[in-house]
């Protein structure tokens, strides 16, 4: 599994603040929490107004960078500040993200082309989210078209087959699971990801039907998940959902998380 | 989900000093917890030695039919004295277990024949676990033929395919799932069960792959588990994956749990 650290977001009121007030030991913190924790990549998203988004993602970006040996995720609604961001990584890491809305695709996929970044996907486009699995597949092989065209390879993509609501749309899982498994099937190179809180909007305790859908999305090939790595719980969950499907040999990454005190029980004080 | 909860079983330490005793209020304690909590049949093991079994189940069952309305799933490694312990039960339940091994079937089928009893089938026999999905079927055949041999109808057959120990296996859950879903495939009516906790023997952080078990193997067909239903991330994960799966329209029995504070986190004091 691909981690993708997800705390480092505007969007989340302590963040927004630190980010507000440049506190740069705050957003250290979670680098290096989520560093700890066993991710991957580590998500960076301003949410602040776009005339000053390039600016604040170049001082989060360097803020993490002295935190963290670990890849960016660069995370913008705009791609175009996606690109412009790309120059203050040191390292290639993930862009998040392009669709076939507008012309996303054309504005990213030509700056990573020659390079070695990824990009997540997601699969929808200018009409929003398709209601069926075919039509999103339909979105996919468009996005498979660009790829091809400027010869980006399907292990650097990321596909987010879209979790819509569970509470609105009893499909919700098996949509995504579907999508997931004839993606995989095509090209099983290809990553699939997905931020784990779109499936339990407006539902009560929340936490619950995102353990049980990242555990039932791996199974259908999930291999990459943009999430909280901090949370003990899920990412107890994660791990276990690895060995159970065979991915784990002899448990030895569970066991060794365990050890490393990064999952199960907390040790009484 | 059919629920049967597993907590009054003698091997408890807490639950054997109880029986020793015969401290009905501790078992009372145990039968209304599990009632409240969701469960769906109330699992009694006496755990003792066999001599006295049959009086001590007896007892149990008389305590437990006290405390709740609910069925009683009479559990033994001896079939001649769960056979011996249905009378005491006020209203049919399930018998815990049968397998192909010795006689257990041909004691207990005929007793059940004419009767609304469930019965839970190990498939295993006197060689003991079969190490393949194929021969795992070929013992359930066996089972399915001695079933139509005394009438009694899938639809009372809680299977349990077995789940092996994920540390010595790493082909314990797939050899779970194929086997469930073969079964479902053939008998849509039939139950598939198991208790949760061989799959994690010999790990850490054991209650992690019984969560993620219990998610997978709902995902591939099982519709019964025998499991502590007070242990709330476990219930809550339950009901997450059932309304993941489909299998709870608008999220109704999901939320309810929740409202009836049986599920997610709990209000702080």
């Amino acid at each position: 599994m691909i981690i993708i650290g997800e705390k480092i977001n505007g969007s989340i009121p302590r963040v927004g603040s630190a980010i507000a007030q440049k506190d740069a030991d705050w957003i250290a913190h979670l680098a290096k929490a989520q560093t700890d924790a066993g991710a991957d990549y580590i998500d960076v998203c301003a949410s602040v107004e776009e005339s000053i988004e390039t600016d604040t993602l170049a001082w989060l970006i360097d803020v993490v960078q002295q935190a963290t040996d670990l890849p960016i995720c660069v995370d913008s609604p705009s791609v175009r500040t996606c690109v412009e961001a790309l120059p203050f990584c040191k390292k290639p890491g993930i862009v998040n993200s392009v669709s076939m809305e507008g012309n996303k695709i054309d504005t990213v996929f030509p700056v990573i082309a020659d390079t070695a970044w990824g990009c997540v996907a997601l699969l929808c486009d200018e009409k929003g989210i398709p209601t069926t699995v075919e039509r999103r597949l339909e979105v996919f092989e468009r996005i498979m078209k660009k790829a091809e065209e400027y010869q980006i390879d399907p292990s650097r993509l990321y596909i987010d087959p879209l979790a819509v609501s569970l509470s609105t749309d009893s499909g919700a899982l098996s949509m995504f699971t579907e999508a997931t498994s004839a993606i995989k099937a095509k090209y099983p190179s290809i990553h699939i990801t997905s931020g784990l809180s779109n499936i339990s909007f407006g539902l009560p305790a929340r936490k619950l039907i995102n353990q049980a859908f990242i555990v039932l999305a791996m199974n259908a090939g999930m291999d990459s998940a943009i999430l909280d790595p901090t949370s003990r719980e899920l990412l107890g969950l994660l791990y276990a959902a690895k060995a159970l499907l065979g991915d784990d040999e002899y448990c030895m990454e569970f066991i060794s998380a365990y050890r490393q005190g990064r999952i199960g029980p907390l040790a009484k004080a």
